[in-house]
């Protein structure tokens, strides 16, 4: 195992440390657990949103604490949920006494630390509600997940409940514009290639010499089938029919998309498939409103990548056009 | 070899539509060659912007063209000088009469081939001049080379030459901002593993299981040595000493710093990589205005990183400071 690091076991708080010193202007880090938070947390009369879950998927989630996005991120080791008392240590940071919104993936393990700190706020007096995203149409009922699993479309609840949250809505309106959401996010994704979990040492799985993975999760859960890889343009056109034949969407209608790096796949390969992406929506008819083409939500070293596509009415792209200014996502109106 | 991609001799022109599919607010595509343009080029009476090189080190150029930075990316084959030709459309596009600044990474096809640009657009009356960026200083006379090499550095030319023509400065005056930070921006980079030119299909140099690169260049080109991997500690200290071994930068002075990832390292490990870069420069006086953490200069797949540390007086860091707007560099004021 070659990696950066020095201990394994102090990935996560050598992390964090580093995300600070390069992003004092944006976050600052609870003294009492691995949470990253706005710096000028709590904001008085704001809604707060909190994500988080397993390291291992940076920028997500704490690349995107700031303006406009998140005000807490709950790091817990790597692909590993966050404990109940990390997620309450978030919500009493940031709580501004406008109410908490979690944005929870589809993980068993994240949604059941979620809801137990839910009730630990709740005690408190704290309003705190949570959405559960589960964008990924590969499969059902996977390993760690009852349902589908949450990918990276989470970024996009997290632009767009966050513009909400910025606004001034109350709880239940950003509730119910991130649920929104949800219900217009699909995603899937192909592998290449596996990554290593620093405190196991050794690849999570393995694939052949000319073999893909197509559909399988973030932290290298099995997807739909193996294969042999084919050409960006046949592998792009398969994930995109899957997710189109999940949702509606008519001649005429607008999306956003976003091409997702897992990790070690270099950036011309993820405009490449950017291309089949654009051409398949345009012989549809529906138009790309905004299109994002980078990694957002990553697997430790896999080489690999995930096409999320949102559904957008007016109201959110307005949302998703707002300003955001994050250590790893900036939009300039 | 496994790589996303169509045919191995139409990755770049692939890219480059995908691309300004994903982009199309802010970059065109030139029809006659592979160079990406301002949406709203030739600006009249701006100076503009110019660079570009062999591809496979995206967003590096194309991504940085928009406000406040570039006017014009060329793309040049994998790992292969742009054309005179090419560049010299580069440079008719974008002209708006006020004159080019040519910003050239240090390599001798590079070099020679900028310039022959530069003297046709002579021929035409388009008053053009060049820099040349070789912030590395790992190694002299290397491997494409005479002196030393360009790399990450050539960023903050970018970022700083830029603001100074988006306000107006005339071609001297932006050329004299580039040449300052030329002459006060230093980088040194390594690698765990090698990247696969498209068209070879093959590695460009093997490392052994445990063996790391130190100082190697972005092509793959020989470092100073090889060893076995260190700590993230470890190694960026022996980076960071180099840099300032080379470099004179007094206690209370201040630096811009960028953690630049070559492609398949996790951004969870770049953080690891700052967290020591800032403790050095903390412990030695040295203030960091601002940090920079991801992949700006990158190799193919790669995985490795290099750090670059930018000397900043109070001319450099307000423009530094200014507004950008590009596909892969945002900076809100």
């Amino acid at each position: 195992m070659k990696k950066i690091i020095n201990n394994p076991n102090n990935v996560v708080e050598d992390m964090l440390h580093g995300m600070v010193a390069a992003h004092p202007e944006y976050i600052k880090k609870l003294d009492n657990a691995n949470v990253i938070v706005r710096k000028n947390s709590p904001i008085k009369g704001k809604v707060a949103v909190v994500s988080g879950g397993g390291s291992g998927h940076e920028p997500s989630h704490a690349g995107y604490v700031g303006t406009g996005m998140l005000d807490a991120a709950v790091a817990g080791a790597v692909f590993t949920s966050p404990t109940p008392d990390q997620v309450y240590e978030a919500v009493k940071a940031v709580d501004g006494g406008a109410g908490v919104l979690l944005v929870i993936k589809n993980y068993s393990g994240d949604v059941m630390n979620f809801d137990m700190a839910k009730d630990l706020a709740d005690m408190d007096g704290i309003k705190v509600e949570s959405v559960v995203v589960n964008d990924d149409v590969a499969v059902e009922n996977s390993t760690y997940t009852a349902g589908r699993r949450g990918i990276a479309g989470t970024v996009f609840i997290h632009k767009i409940a966050g513009a909400k949250a910025e606004q001034g809505a109350s709880l239940e309106e950003v509730k119910r514009i991130a649920e929104k959401v949800i219900n217009n996010v699909r995603s899937m994704g192909m592998a290449l290639s596996s990554c290593i979990v620093p405190a196991a040492g050794k690849p999570n799985f393995t694939l052949g010499e000319d073999e893909i993975e197509i559909g399988m999760g973030i932290h290298g859960e099995p997807g739909t089938h193996r294969e042999n890889i084919k050409t960006a343009d046949e592998i792009t056109e398969h994930l995109v029919n899957k997710i189109l034949d999940d949702i509606s969407i008519e001649k005429g209608e607008e999306v956003a998309v976003m091409v997702n790096g897992l990790c070690s796949t270099p950036l011309m390969e993820l405009y490449i498939v950017n291309k089949k992406v654009n051409e398949m929506l345009q012989s549809k008819g529906i138009k790309t409103h905004k299109t994002f083409v980078g990694e957002f939500m990553t697997s430790l070293e896999m080489a690999g990548y995930s096409v999320t596509i949102l559904k957008l009415d007016d109201e959110l792209k307005a949302l998703l056009d707002e300003p955001a200014n994050t250590p790893a996502f900036k939009n300039i109106k």
